[in-house]
């Protein structure tokens, strides 16, 4: 390959770093090693038909022929979907930074602060506005935040009820969601004009929107009187732009508030990603799905943030969780909380103020014209009415550059944002026909409903409003952690491989952020192309027949694949299998997905090699043989192992008339080599944010796209604006999901082509063994497979050693922060053990050097088994050392500073020092404090 | 101001912030300030007439409007600007990334080693690549570094001859900067045919082209030969990636290499800006203008860098220097270096063997279609004779997107570069009516003079080739590094102001970056037009009749600006004029320049108020007066004062037939207020890094427009490529010089506009009189004006304290480094002084933590004036601390660790360490090492 080539770029380890390691692993050549690993029955031996890999320059230059196909509009159509000028510091300095999108979700608090409190102010921001207690550090959109809202309610409602009202006011694609989602679940939603029709005798739950999709706000306080009265719990979307003028969801009695926040400086992008809302009253916080950031102390006393409340989380409850959300939009919740940050109350409520005032324009312009416009209070957009010429009217102002919202065929949406301008105004005047305006009007929001309280009173949003303030701070939340462009973060299970600099410039692109996912066919030929390439590429690339890219994480895409199986059953009449098999050792979020598709769970045990157990296996599928509705496996497996049953274990659900899920997790080790559409599944979700390149973004974005074999395709997500059928179900708001950051996976699939991702793979394989025979004799390597070899990661057993000296999982993940790294991923599949992925993107002087590492900690470890080091404090027991800790007055440890601050190895120039000491997470869950704690709270 | 205005970013301090600031001043408003601050006799009352301020959203719109009007075509112009691939992660983390992009010149050395070992990557990168000893930190550009080559050729010559030898086959736009440098030095210029015509008896210097600007490659060993044996001074002025495939300068025997690096990743930009380079042969290295890095060693005698030589430079030599060139082209030295870095040996050579191979295939296909292609060798260019239709096949060719060189009437030239594809030699064939070639070719390089020897050997250039590793290399460096992004840089004389995202993001689009300086004008609307209106904005701004943007530097604008005065004189008769009047506070720049323009520089003193001595004015008037051609006085004075003298200066000099100049470096505390065209000076250059917010990148670029009034707007700077006059020089070796960055003081001015301007100014001086407040009972504040005030900067002395302690100037600013700042310009204008400048970028909290830290720092001058710390081991003295020394296992310090660590008011967790402790600069001097050290230099 040559210089110009991407994926010499891309792959880590050159020609000569390829030959020692294949020395060390003994094998002749990548060929040979991967022929030796992979178990034949699943190997494919063709070549993926992909277009030849172009150059980054070539990619670049076909991306802004694709990107021309788009037409950016101004958008007037609102539906939960704005035009925002994101400030340019956010975006250059966090949307465009490494240090924030390379960033893995906050696990490791230590290295973590600077998103932590990011989120800690994105989260203070949505309390604040929303009036309520306690807000999670974000969900997925504003769909799937209404969807957990109801389930949420379901809960901790006393109403035996299954019935859920919704205001038929809602945003449609919302109510879309909520259906699909409830189904499976057994939830009667009912669609209902909350305004006029009367509300059921009994129901759990109560969906409000405010303002409504059709711009009017109404007071919801006596339908909250109402539903509380029969025991149900309200859940109100907001706008949190309009919550800055009217009261607040929490003012008015909401037990749960839910939507997005979009329009706080985050593009449109088609659709996503942006960051979902979800805040709720006291008294609900620990029920409350998803991340949430918490306020806890570190082992010198000092504040420090950390996730909050694991426990409740669906990697730790499995099939007893009660919901399946693993990633949030943490970059684009940091870019909404700095928006906040930047322009302060003051600066909100003058960008409301100003949309409002747009939007009372445009009405007065509208009425003085003659057009009939819905009287009712409004924040930013208004609903005409113009019997029979809706159509024309939408038509008139895109042949002007403006999109309008069809309501029907006499209604005709139009809404404001921070972007409208008076132009934009006479645009939509004389598409409506009428005359531009210029008188005087007031403001058309109720006196009743204004805001009278105080928001976002913290210092922090009150302290970066110039440009320089503001880039000193991204700056110094930014250094406060580690991310890949600092080093290598070799998490098991979550492949974190380079973001390569020209996947992610077409992001920015006005002419990828600036489109709304409701915008005419017509403007979005590009985009769809692109989807459409891509949805072919991954279904090449999986051996299936259909691909989708609605879900916008790997959990919503675990769902969707699920639903599919779900509703393919039914349509053969086999209403009754409910069985989901799930090995012992699969990732937690597939049994709360099951659970979610209304699926019974049912274990399937390993075997002593980590492999699923076989005869269990049979004795489960015989047991529920009638009522098998599949099986969920992940390949490799969770233990990082190509399993050699998997083919018999396909044949034998199939026997039985079940469906086989393989979760997609794993494929950085598959591209290439094998396909689990040929090789037996049924259908898979990828995760694009692991083998596919979008960046982690702190804990996301996500792109989960769900692929499926031809009888299983009709049953994919739909567009949730269609007719809703249940065969089709809405799992995003968006029909392509997190389309904005598609490019993303494009270009790194348009780069690589057939032998740069093969390679790709080799090089991973021939990573993660190097790294398991370099450790081996220090560290046992758990569940090697075929020939003593793992796969794309492994697994360092710790427990003999913490048995013998107590140094703990914990304490060798923290040290390893001492040494500059990023912890492997912790007691996962097996506690007590480190699993560790190298990806393909570490050269070898990097593996060496996290090698090197783990080398020199196990001979730490042999210190404290000795007794040379006491139990209680040692470099491990004390780690992170933090640059105040080893240059402290006073140093009582058994060890010297310098063995602290820079054990073997370490750069002293450039060595990364944690903000924080170790950070004790139980404090904080007796204590939970989920927004930003007072500046007194720092001083020393 | 609303949220939506630029200024309410741009300008740190908001309303609350600004009404403290005027208390501690003592005055009730910003105007009533500023009417105290300047006298009546220069302020001008007016609004400035400028377009109403846009906000960022608008300004963006009508940037890619006018980029809109650039076409960005294939470039095969050549000579000297050639399409490249910008690597997008030196891209995205260098040219966009603001530690890089706002940091100051590394005077400060301990905090500056990131871009330091940049830059010594880059000197590594031209001297390999040369073959000489030395190269320097970069040059303004090819022509430049050409002109300096001359002079330097010139001092270091034994010949008496002041003949210098050209090479016609060098690129025009070099043989025209050369000629205007030399005419006021009295060169002789000689361009000839130096393969043909017969070199004169004498001479003191040779420049040749290599390849030459035909694109033909001789081999010039003979001519070398003939060269030193008249004792003359041989440049080579190369082309650094044909250097990989040929013999290097050094090795035929060259002494100076000169040239440009801007096809390696950096943007042709319309001409600029990309760094020239400039290297000497060993015995040349004390004479080299420009920086220089070097290497030295910290006081715990690790390796550490630092600019090297700097008593050779024009600050220090005045008018004893031999060239005035303060700025280097840092940003782009980093670029290119990084670029070499990324690529390696091996990659540079595959990149100069795929364009040599295009240029072969180029050059076969023409010769089998019949055109008639000079019979010489070559590496990436050919000219093509057809008789009496270059202009028609060179039109053909822009017809198909291609720029090519129109040579002559009968000649076209064909440059091909990394970014030349099969298509574009398809349209190329097409252009010239020949068919499409597809048959093999040969090398056209001449055997004898292939590259036999290595480079890029020092393993920086191999181990740095994936994304991931250039990633974290970038990334490590840039962490060494204090720039804006991480506090105050409150450097009198040199605004450190906001560097606005929003001005920056321009300069990345294709439509700017893309476009080659020579492109036909029908491409380059857009530019042009901002380019006009930029330069009537500054016109307004100053008050003068035309600007020239030409100048790529402050010190090019001066010598510009001297060279008008010098044409006028001319045009007048007056050719004996040649005596420059400087005051002796001056910056030294100014005396170098005034030599290089062919003056005799006379000091004139100054008072003990710092204010120019009008009595000695008086006197050196009088004993100058038939000889005096200008004066040149910065205004505000370097003291930072508004001198009352000036209105009045202007007329004596004006009565003695003299020209005024003056240096518009404070222009930041006149904008709005005073205008120098208006109250007297005849010329300015101003310096757009300054107060136009073009970011200071370390050390450049800079971008040094040269205002002036009518009567000498004849003799501004002229098109280098026009038919060349000594009245219109070419001070440049591009048209608009800088033309890339030109977007930046453009998107200021226009969001600004008169009032955000005028405010900022206000703001600016406001700052600087609060800090003098604040710290006037701390430390003695020189220079005060009217009523007590100082402008936009206050000068602190400390030779009080200096004397009765010790502790010096160097202490307090390596101090401050522990407090988290970069220190003030130190001893300038007057030693032992420190001179503040906050700019109106900084808000209240962070001045007040400047304050906090000299006041903290003086009650620790306390310490040691009362002996509680001995003079030689005290927190100032052994400062700055780094963490391996705070943290270290001995301690035995006459202070505790966190004394020296932590001292009051610095943020623990958010500390910025510097890599090395205090490093000696003479050591360095002494022992002079100025590429990349070994590795092994490094071990502890």
């Amino acid at each position: 390959m040559t210089v110009e080539q991407f994926a010499t770029r891309h792959i880590g380890p050159g020609p000569d770093d390829e030959r020692r390691m294949l020395d060390v692993v003994g094998h002749d050549s990548i060929d040979e090693l991967m022929d030796a690993a992979i178990p034949e029955v699943i190997r494919w031996h063709g070549t993926l038909d992909l277009p030849d890999p172009a150059t980054e320059a070539e990619t670049i230059a076909e991306l802004r022929a694709i990107a021309a196909r788009n037409t950016v509009a101004v958008s007037m159509i609102g539906l939960g979907y704005h035009g925002t000028h994101t400030p340019a510091v956010i975006r250059r300095n966090v949307l465009e930074d490494p240090a924030w999108y390379t960033a893995y979700t906050p696990y490791q608090p230590e290295i973590s602060q600077g998103r932590l409190e990011a989120l800690l102010n994105f989260q203070t921001m949505v309390t604040d506005l929303t009036g309520l207690a306690t807000a999670n550090a974000s969900m997925l959109d504003e769909g799937t935040a209404a969807a957990e809202a109801m389930t949420l309610a379901r809960r901790a409602s006393k109403s035996k009820s299954g019935v859920y009202v919704v205001d038929a006011d809602a945003l449609p694609q919302t109510i879309a969601v909520i259906t699909s989602r409830a189904e499976p679940l057994g939830i009667d939603v009912r669609v209902l004009d909350v305004q006029r029709d009367e509300l059921p005798a009994e129901f759990f739950g109560l969906h409000l929107q405010y303002p409504g999709a059709s711009g009017a706000v109404r007071d919801h306080a006596s339908l909250v009187e109402a539903a509380h009265a029969v025991g149900a719990l309200v859940t109100v979307a907001a706008d949190l732009l309009a919550l800055t003028l009217l009261r607040a969801p929490g003012e008015i009695g909401a037990d749960i508030a839910a939507g997005t926040t979009q329009r706080f400086g985050v593009p449109m992008g088609f659709g996503g990603p942006h960051a979902g809302y979800l805040a709720v009253r006291s008294g609900l916080e620990r029920m409350l799905p998803g991340r949430l950031v918490g306020v806890s102390r570190d082992a010198d006393g000092n504040p420090a943030y950390r996730l909050a409340l694991q426990t409740r989380e669906q990697h730790i409850r499995r099939e007893k969780a009660t919901s399946n959300i693993c990633t949030a939009q943490v970059l684009l919740a940091v870019m909404a909380g700095m928006y906040a940050v930047y322009h302060g109350p003051d600066g909100l409520r003058d960008i409301a103020t100003r949309t409002h005032r747009m939007a009372a324009r445009l009405a007065a312009g509208l009425r003085a014209g003659g057009v009939d416009v819905a009287d009712v209070a409004f924040f930013d957009t208004v609903t005409a009415t113009v019997p029979g010429a809706a159509a024309r009217v939408v038509a008139a102002a895109a042949q002007r550059g403006v999109n309008l919202r069809l309501v029907d065929a006499d209604r005709v949406g139009v809404s404001c944002d921070e972007t409208t301008t008076d132009a934009h105004l006479r645009e939509v005047w004389a598409a409506f026909g009428v005359p531009a305006f210029d008188g005087d009007v007031d403001a058309a929001l109720p006196v009743d409903l204004m805001r009278g309280s105080d928001f976002l009173t913290h210092p922090v949003f009150r302290s970066h409003h110039s440009e320089t303030a503001m880039l000193r701070y991204l700056r110094r939340l930014s250094d406060f952690d580690y991310a890949l462009d600092r080093g290598m973060i070799p998490l098991g299970s979550c492949t974190m491989k380079l973001n390569a600099t020209t996947e992610m410039e077409p992001v920015s692109w006005a002419e990828f952020a600036n489109i709304h996912p409701f915008a005419p066919d017509t403007q979005t030929v590009g985009y769809r192309e692109l989807i459409g390439q891509l949805e072919s590429w991954l279904a090449e690339v999986t051996g299936y027949d259909a691909v989708s890219v609605q879900p916008n994480a790997g959990s919503q895409g675990e769902l969707a694949g699920l639903l599919a199986i779900r509703s393919y059953h039914a349509s053969r009449g086999d209403t009754h299998r409910d069985v989901c098999l799930i090995p012992s050792s699969a990732h937690g979020t597939n049994a709360a997905s099951a659970v979610m598709a209304g699926m019974r769970v049912v274990v399937v045990a390993c075997d002593d090699d980590g492999n699923v157990d076989l005869v269990d296996l049979d004795a489960k599928i015989e047991k529920h043989r009638d009522a098998l509705a599949a099986i969920m496996v992940t390949y490799p497996s969770t233990h990082g192992v190509y399993e050699t049953g998997i083919a018999s274990l396909c044949a034998k659900v199939h026997d039985a008339g079940g469906q086989v899920y393989v979760d997609g997790a794993n494929l950085n080790a598959l591209v290439g080599f094998a396909k689990p559409g040929k090789f037996g599944a049924d259908v898979s979700h990828l995760n694009l944010h692991k083998t596919f390149c979008i960046p982690h973004g702190g804990g996301g974005p996500g792109v989960g796209p769900v692929a499926a074999r031809a009888h299983l395709a009709p049953f994919l997500p739909g567009d949730p604006l269609g007719a809703h059928v249940d065969a089709t179900p809405a799992i995003s708001a968006a029909k392509y999901g997190s389309a904005g950051i598609l490019p993303i996976p494009w270009a790194y699939l348009r780069m690589m082509g057939a032998e740069g991702l093969t390679r790709a793979t080799g090089v991973a394989v021939l990573a993660a063994n190097y790294v398991a025979a370099r450790l081996r004799g220090h560290f046992p390597v758990l569940y090697a497979g075929n020939k003593g070899l793992v796969a794309h990661e492994c697994i360092l057993d710790l427990r003999p050693l913490t048995k013998a000296t107590g140094v703990s999982v914990d304490d060798v993940a923290k040290r390893l922060i001492d040494y500059g790294f990023h912890a492997p991923t912790m007691s996962f599949p097996v506690a007590g053990t480190l699993m560790v992925e190298p990806t393909e993107s570490e050269d070898l002087a990097e593996l060496d050097r996290f090698c090197d590492a783990m080398i020199a900690i196990r001979a730490e470890i042999e210190q404290v088994g000795s007794g040379a080091w006491p139990a209680g404090d040692n470099p491990l027991a004390n780690a992170p050392h933090t640059a105040a800790m080893v240059s402290g007055d006073e140093w009582s440890h058994a060890y010297p500073r310098s063995v602290g601050a820079y054990p073997a190895g370490v750069d002293r120039a450039g060595k990364y020092w944690p903000p924080v000491r170790r950070i004790d997470g139980a404090y904080g869950d007796r204590n939970l404090v989920c927004s930003c704690p007072s500046p007194e709270a720092f001083e020393d």
